[in-house]
């Protein structure tokens, strides 16, 4: 854990953002900083692969990816999510968080297979770290957190969306959402699975994890892994209206049942944290895997051209 | 474990019943005493709270509650389930209960609030410990329970149904029920949580929890909460119905059956049963919370008058 | 273990299978034999109970049942689907398997009660290891396991159906399915129990366990006991269309995702196996049991008489 928050720390500080962990109250002070012309009760702050807006008067943020071309999650967008995961948590005036994508048709396409092809086993390492850090503050966090999927939604994407508390899928033929990890020859971490039972039982997420399935809209829905079906132009509504009623219960009583809710998962993921590095690093560093992650950019390459 | 033995054994001596726990017999010999003049093959017991019927020849006790205005738990009708349950138990001639209301619209209203407000630390512990007795009872007991839900049942009256083999509602606009603790401030404890999960699913449960909801009587009935919904008239026949397709069952078996699917629930709260009532005792005394709970109160006193 | 696979071994030798435990090579030497003339493409072995065909071009085996009058799992039945599952796992040809039978209107009428009946202690132990040993194998194999179920399918039966990893069945109002252990006044195991939970959830099973039902086709489908429903000539197509549906994965990434959603429940047998054995015994050699098992039968010979 020392190892992790060092280097954490030392791609905050890479990242050029200002406000170390060490002192959320920076952020705090930032919150007190006159607001800007054009909306008296909203900031935001941009980084490169993610705006995150603040509405003060609702105590609701909304986290846009924008990372061309299918917001993959490679380091650097892990690193820039968890920094403002963090920032928003420590920030008083935050109850709440919408995602959402600024990317036509793509939500987040997941792990960036570039982070896991021909790197090191430091690499490796870190970016796996990173992957774990993301959805411990996500599954564990204390804000109410909606997912307003506007677009496909596989493997690491759809993750974020299962740690969220309530998820909204856009209605749209083309859109898919699933882990479908095993498609890829590589296996979906144990924690991903039961972050994925939890939300869809055991039977169908057995059966959707070794076909790595990626469900449609309706069969998203059928099957319980997204809560909500929209139209496009109704999904920031709805979203926001999810927000405002998971925000009408006092914080503590919903905090403490979340807690009680996700406890043993996230716990489980902890006390094997380390043992899941070196099971990723050694599985990924192996000669078939790096082939099949090849033959699958290979694949992506064509397929685009 | 024996202090809280002494405590049930003295409430039970203060609520003037002769048959103490080790003499389960007495209730046994009371069996052989000759029926009244109106029934050949029915006995009634009635204490203050509860009305205990118990039909010898189809071995098919009914428990009525009759606590007005809203049959809340108080420590007073705890201690009477228990002890009714445990002369239940005990008898050779009860092999089903039905439990129901006796008082229009409200199967049970829950934990009594007043118990939890304004009281000693020693007085929270007692009370919680009851809390926790009549769940132990109630959600092992080797008898087939139905709950016949004839009105609303918040919170621990939700608990009652939940810890029952089989739950029937009565079709009603105005009836709901479910684990509105959140609503109020204050947090299901983990066993409360874990017989929920094992009703409905760790999905249905984490957003039903979080967001304190009560279900009206079909969203009940979609998410599993109750297994069968039916007009008023006809709800006490359903019930004879469901214990005698139960009772068909060899005991044995059944009861063994019970005791596998529920053990580990059980087993996990008695581990810890002493933690739970000083995390109540805690909680509850926190002068946060009973701000809450009276605020609670105002609003209930503004909403009768 | 040890003491078990001398058992094992020893049943193999009795068997008159020639390809002992610790040669699996040995079947692979025959797939090298030149196959017969009406298929180029695939080889049978037919032993007493069970008849295997391996169509080697897709990599599919089919298991049929053939067994009078019932198909019910003696010791002798198991020994030849262990040695049949054993020798399928260890056959690099091999990737699939579909199970059905060849008797009408049952698929497997589940454990011989006459393995149950009047034996020795030591009878009891063989024969409950042998049970064990068969769903050990068939829940954790890493083969893609489909059972087409066609005809009725209760107790032992029914968790054979369990242990694969889809499950389709015919179409026929005559057919029911289930783990009704209770209505003969037995207890089904607590991996009979794990198994079903991971398919149905858990108050699916515990009302279902509690009532020994045997659900009718179409409440199979939709409690989740079976995925899918086809009129008896299509069932064969089904099977080999899902199978290879499954088979379309990447092996290993299969059998690794397979093993995470399994694991768990299997460790937790193989942790109480020996317990279990001394459960089954101690519990089946009860003079009640015994007098339960004698009337179940005299009942089942009326009936046919």
């Amino acid at each position: 854990m020392a190892a992790a928050t060092v280097t954490l720390a030392r791609r905050i500080a890479r990242s050029g953002v200002l406000f170390p962990r060490s002192s959320p109250q920076v952020w705090g002070q930032a919150s007190r900083q006159p607001p800007g012309l054009l909306s008296t009760q909203s900031r935001a702050f941009s980084n490169k692969k993610i705006l995150v807006e603040l509405d003060t008067s609702s105590g609701v943020a909304t986290m846009k990816f924008k990372s061309p071309p299918v917001n993959s999650l490679s380091l650097d967008f892990l690193t820039e999510f968890c920094i403002s995961l963090e920032k928003l948590e420590n920030d008083r005036a935050c109850r709440g968080l919408i995602i959402t994508s600024t990317i036509p048709r793509v939500f987040s396409s997941g792990l960036d297979i570039m982070e896991m092809y021909g790197k090191s086993t430091e690499h490796y390492a870190e970016f796996w770290r990173a992957v774990q850090e993301m959805w411990l503050r996500l599954y564990g966090s204390n804000m109410v957190t909606v997912a307003a999927i506007n677009g496909s939604s596989p493997a690491g994407g759809c993750l974020i969306a299962l740690s969220c508390d309530y998820r909204i899928m856009v209605e749209n033929p083309k859109y898919v959402i699933g882990l479908n990890e095993a498609q890829l020859g590589i296996v979906a971490p144990f924690w991903f699975k039961d972050t994925f039972v939890n939300a869809v039982g055991h039977r169908v997420a057995e059966r959707s994890l070794q076909l790595g399935l990626l469900h449609s809209v309706p069969e998203a829905h059928q099957i319980g892994l997204v809560d909500e079906v929209v139209p496009e132009e109704k999904l920031q509504d709805k979203a926001v209206a999810v927000v405002a009623q998971w925000l009408a219960l006092p914080d503590h009583a919903r905090q403490l049942t979340k807690s009680m809710m996700r406890k043993a998962v996230l716990d489980h993921m902890l006390a094997h944290r380390e043992e899941d590095i070196q099971n990723f690093v050694n599985f990924i560093s192996k000669d078939s895997i790096q082939k099949s992650l090849s033959m699958y950019m290979e694949m992506l390459k064509k397929k685009k051209s």
